[in-house]
């Protein structure tokens, strides 16, 4: 094990971006020692995946960045030490930490478990501590965090696969068993099929639900049905076959950023059907009043999981042998990977052998 | 009583638009027979709302107008007599007609009770009814319509202030219940005060819900929260007013049909909050993804309500007194009347006393 106790902090080896370029190299750093938290386990990473956030955060696509940035928030992870106080784990159990690592636990959303909106969440990568530091991913050798937010990674799912769920995984399960898009015989379309897509599709497929995949690839067909095992498959673009599908769709997981219009989507919903925004394109989506009033049509936008989404995610996951499609790559390989990611050359989601590669410059 | 049996047909006398002009003018026409149908009743009009779809129809603002138009669906009439098979009316029973009088009562929303969606929906005026026949609404003496499609008005209920719920009333009412917008203690927004608006802080007020009224007319205030009972009115293009309230409201009800943006309103719902739209601009709505994935907010469309819907809201109004503040005019008035109704010059809508107006031109 890499870290240790060092005056009352807890060494840590990882890799950041310690500019707009967003290039990552090795950076040592501290975090808090895990006796200083009510709870804390403190974790060896394994495994953290690649999210198109990381991608936004490190290059300050969003103006947020606090460098040097330390991404990951997919990560799975092996508890080393558990601090006083911690009931739900113990050393040796395989564990998760996603997108956030803690929230105030006494607003509304936390109250009513949904903590994923709380105000003061506090994110894995790039946030603000409860202490005031600013949080860093798991493109590191350890993590602390509070047992409250860590979740139990069934033994079942391989670890490396088993990341993305933490973020790509859950951000898609959740607004599906949110919005009844979970029952068998529905039907479900999902638009895009990158790391949330592919997770969406076998989510559902799991649920017993016929699955349309809508793309702008036509190359991506193949994948779709044979593969992925989706029963039907859509180019947005093709008006007859969509026109054809219209009215079909219980449901829509859409979760495309790029700019996209989503009446020729609304318009393959079922009356009373719901959409479920997951990508972000920069510009505004149009949404015209009656493509919505006319059938009652519902659009909702999902930020990842709480989470008990999350651990009940994987605990699914772990009873149907769910997990991403990856490609694992070494640290030293990270700053191709984002340029990868930045063009979609990826399928489905890069994954980081954290446990397996040199973090020091020096090593 | 004007309407009389000839030849199989039941005569009627109304105001119609030739053209459009829009102008009404008197016009003599017939409907089918009680007889022909099963389950029809006859109806003799005595009131009827007059709402925007109409001045948009009558001037074929959608290009779907089918001269001679009678307008009018939101009406109050008396059941004058009931056909074979009746079971649910009488005559001399004060009854509704809403913005359909038919569905085809076999897909999916039908049977689901949300035949408002039906693809078959036949409107109660300038629809296409099952026997091919071009539907004439209530801006006539006398109407026929199956008894599944007429709603019991409450004794308690003025005749002219309820022929606004048919349409209005329903429309509001029925996604407040359907997304559970219909509960003491929530807080609703209620964007817009016309016809819509009054008539979902009435229904709001009644539930013992708070209610916000947001407008962009400052004027209104005082009519908001004095007259109508609303609890905090917003001037929407008040930047300090909105971010005053930003996360306050459970819900919104958008009435607002000119152009107007949404993210300021979204920015006033807690997490997971719902906006439903009821108003239509002719332009897209502007909705940036990332304004409903960071608290899981929801939008949805509505259209009027089903039957049942309309029965509930009917039977809810006439036990809590909510009718529609209307102005009522004779039917020589209607023409002045769509003129004042496309400047909004009226509080809250006009009510036409049909069974009080000569509706002959030779009368």
């Amino acid at each position: 094990m890499s870290s240790m106790e060092q005056g009352g902090k807890t060494a840590a080896r990882g890799w950041a971006a310690s500019d707009a370029s967003g290039l990552l190299s090795p950076y040592n750093f501290s975090r808090r020692a895990q006796g200083d938290g009510d709870g804390d386990v403190t974790i060896k990473v394994l495994f953290c995946g690649i999210c198109h956030t990381d991608l936004h955060v490190i290059k300050n696509e969003w103006g947020n960045a606090i460098y040097p940035v330390v991404p990951g928030h997919e990560v799975v992870g092996v508890v080393t030490a558990a601090g006083p106080g911690v009931t739900k784990l113990k050393a040796g159990d395989t564990v998760g930490v996603g997108y956030f690592v803690d929230s105030c636990r006494s607003c509304g959303s936390c109250g009513a478990g949904h903590e994923k909106y709380c105000p003061r969440l506090v994110l894995a990568s790039n946030g603000v501590d409860r202490d005031g530091a600013i949080t860093k991913g798991g493109f590191s050798d350890v993590l602390v965090v509070n047992q409250d937010y860590v979740v139990r990674v069934p033994e079942s799912l391989p670890p490396d696969g088993a990341a993305p769920l933490l973020c790509a995984g859950v951000t898609v399960y959740s607004p599906m068993v949110q919005y009844a898009l979970n029952e068998p015989g529905k039907h479900l379309g999902v638009v895009g099929l990158g790391g949330l897509g592919h997770m969406a599709v076998k989510f559902a497929k799991a649920f017993g639900m016929t699955v349309t995949v809508i793309s702008s690839s036509p190359g991506k067909r193949e994948e779709a049905l044979c593969r992925l095992g989706a029963d039907a498959f859509l180019v947005s673009h093709d008006a007859a076959q969509m026109k054809a599908a219209a009215g079909s769709l219980d449901g829509i997981i859409d979760t495309v950023s790029a700019e996209h219009q989503i009446v020729p989507l609304l318009e393959l919903l079922k009356p009373m059907g719901q959409m479920v925004v997951v990508g972000a394109p920069s510009k505004p989506l149009e949404l015209p009043a009656h493509a919505i009033i006319a059938g009652g049509k519902r659009v909702s936008g999902n930020g990842v999981g709480s989470i008990a989404d999350c651990q009940a995610m994987l605990d699914f996951a772990g009873e149907h042998g769910i997990a991403a499609d990856i490609e694992v790559v070494g640290m030293d390989y990270v700053n191709t990977a984002f340029e990868r990611l930045e063009r979609n050359d990826v399928r489905y989601r890069f994954v980081v052998d954290v446990a397996g590669s040199h973090l020091d410059a020096t090593a």
